[in-house]
């Protein structure tokens, strides 16, 4: 039985609104996303502790406290509701000794759909403990093992939250492996969304490769990244593989994208695939442009796990709630 | 009697709310403000029309193509209300061929304060006209000339707008004047708020000094410019300086401050002088934390006078609108 890791201080983060086309609308990445997750699938186990070294391995200290210190802070300057910025660093962007809530909630976010909550930085803590226990499972001699992430991880940066994402769950696991002996890593993004905080942690370097299938940038979020030229930089040149699609993809086209993926990931000859898995490439989901069906996702993961190779499975996004628990049972019935 | 400038088409722009601290609130750069400009001084006349060439000698082509087809854009993808991002490029900001308007939005801007509608282009290019009117009165023999400048331009980049701005007046009027014939241009800056765009737009060039006095960025917007240590690089390092004061600050600090910046301008030597005048540095002002009185403004402009240089004074920012008028004619009154 694979094994499957959850924590329920997962579901404290819930913003009330995002901003989105120019106005607020319910928050689109709920806490009822997690008990659809864990609804679909056997018993999850509690993750273990690893603190936050594993996080600060990929993380900028100066963010990392902001996380921690944000909604206090919003507080104190006398705000109410859920922290968010209303300008950013577009340009010349640098380290600075900012101290005004709203200089870093730009500083640190690349957008105004994230807000941040009491309960943000417990949420997205422990969905990453998730993500390491899951990680140990795989180093400790399992095939596969899944974590439910939630918040997701893909669109958080280095330094900066955005996309519903605050720690990079998938880059804080391929560090830990790194860190473990894994000599090269390889991260399979399959949400509908490009994961631009994955490819930004790892863009420069060649010991990590990145490669995803996601909703052309030119017409979806995030837009400024996820182009098919975007390749990497320096010892990272090559080891950055984007390939958008059109909206209205079905199963066959996004297969053969996924294989044109599996096939870069085996010429790096990798030690370890952590997979950043959304449903919101279904055909039903309220904010995505993609026709895949439930069945289509077992077939992902057979051509996956054909791959041979040790892997980690992250949730990342999906936000048709009725059927993200039978989208996700669907793909992990494949291993 | 000083010359002034204003078309009544800079009227036409009036956002209904911004996103501030969190929430909608009114947008606070009102039509009244231009209203209450006029109100303060003589008889006004009307720009002549220098076409869209000076707008491009300094603003990207892509982003004037934005300007004026956003709101177009907005409306065909179903959208009410102002144009306002959600998803801004703060890291490896390039050029792309985006296509959806969020894309563009966030592309083009650098805050979610400024929401663009039907008339903001149509507003802001007669605030530049009035802006090169006065140029062109300076240029004609004449000691000074002002332009009462709403929308303001000086958080305008070359290729974003922000902070209730749009194209940036003070740095059209420069390039404006160098392609005149003027080798060396100097802007001081008087607003609350650093110029970010204006120090933007010349920071690697020697032929335009930025000087500019304001609230300290690390608690006041724009937050991430305006820092004493931003000099300028390449061929611009040493021609901007930045001397960001505190809250509270009254006219003794504020004057001391300005003739420091006037000192850089003198050994700078320029032929022409432009002035970003804000009257948000008042004690009323509702969005703003400095202390100057309105007999204060008078005194700066006698000492920016007795530097003897042509000069040509724009308006930016002042959020009292009930003191915007009598604060600008003291001002003026100072020449
Ligand atoms: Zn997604
Ligand atoms: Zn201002």
């Amino acid at each position: 039985m694979m094994r499957l890791f959850f924590d329920p201080r997962q579901l404290d983060h819930a913003p009330a609104q995002e901003l989105h086309n120019g106005a607020f609308v319910p928050y689109a990445e709920t806490p009822a996303r997690a008990q659809a997750l864990c609804a679909g699938v056997h018993a999850t186990e509690s993750p273990t502790d690893h603190g936050e070294a594993p996080i600060l391995a990929v993380h900028d200290a100066g963010y990392v406290a902001y996380l921690k210190t944000a909604y206090d802070r919003w507080l104190a300057a006398g705000r109410s509701g859920d922290v968010m910025g209303y300008i950013w660093p577009v340009v010349r962007r640098r380290a600075l000794d900012l101290t005004r809530i709203d200089a870093l909630a730009g500083r640190y976010s690349m957008d105004s759909s994230t807000p941040l909550t009491a309960d943000s930085w417990t949420s997205a803590y422990w969905s990453t403990q998730s993500a390491l226990s899951a990680l140990d499972a795989v180093l400790a001699g399992d095939r596969v093992a899944t974590a439910l992430c939630r918040p997701p991880g893909h669109h958080a940066g280095a330094d900066y939250l955005g996309g519903y994402c605050f720690i990079n769950q998938a880059a804080v696991a391929a560090q830990a492996a790194r860190d473990a002996g894994i000599a090269r890593v390889a991260i399979l993004d399959i949400d509908y969304h490009h994961g631009n905080g994955t490819q930004d942690i790892f863009w420069d370097r060649g010991d990590v490769f990145y490669a995803s299938v996601h909703a052309d940038p030119a017409t979806d979020f995030p837009f400024y990244w996820g182009h098919a030229d975007e390749v990497g930089e320096g010892a990272g040149e090559g080891t950055t593989l984007n390939l958008p699609l059109p909206h209205g993809t079905t199963i066959a086209a996004f297969r053969a994208a996924q294989a044109t993926a599996l096939d870069a990931i085996a010429r790096f000859d990798p030690g370890l695939l952590i997979v950043s898995f959304g449903a919101d490439t279904f055909e039903g989901d309220p904010i995505a442009n993609f026709a895949l069906k439930t069945s289509d996702y077992a077939m992902l993961a057979r051509d996956i796990a054909a791959t041979g190779l040790p892997t980690v499975v992250l949730t990342e996004g999906g936000y048709a709630v009725d059927n993200l628990g039978e989208n996700l049972a669907s793909f992990l019935s494949g291993f």
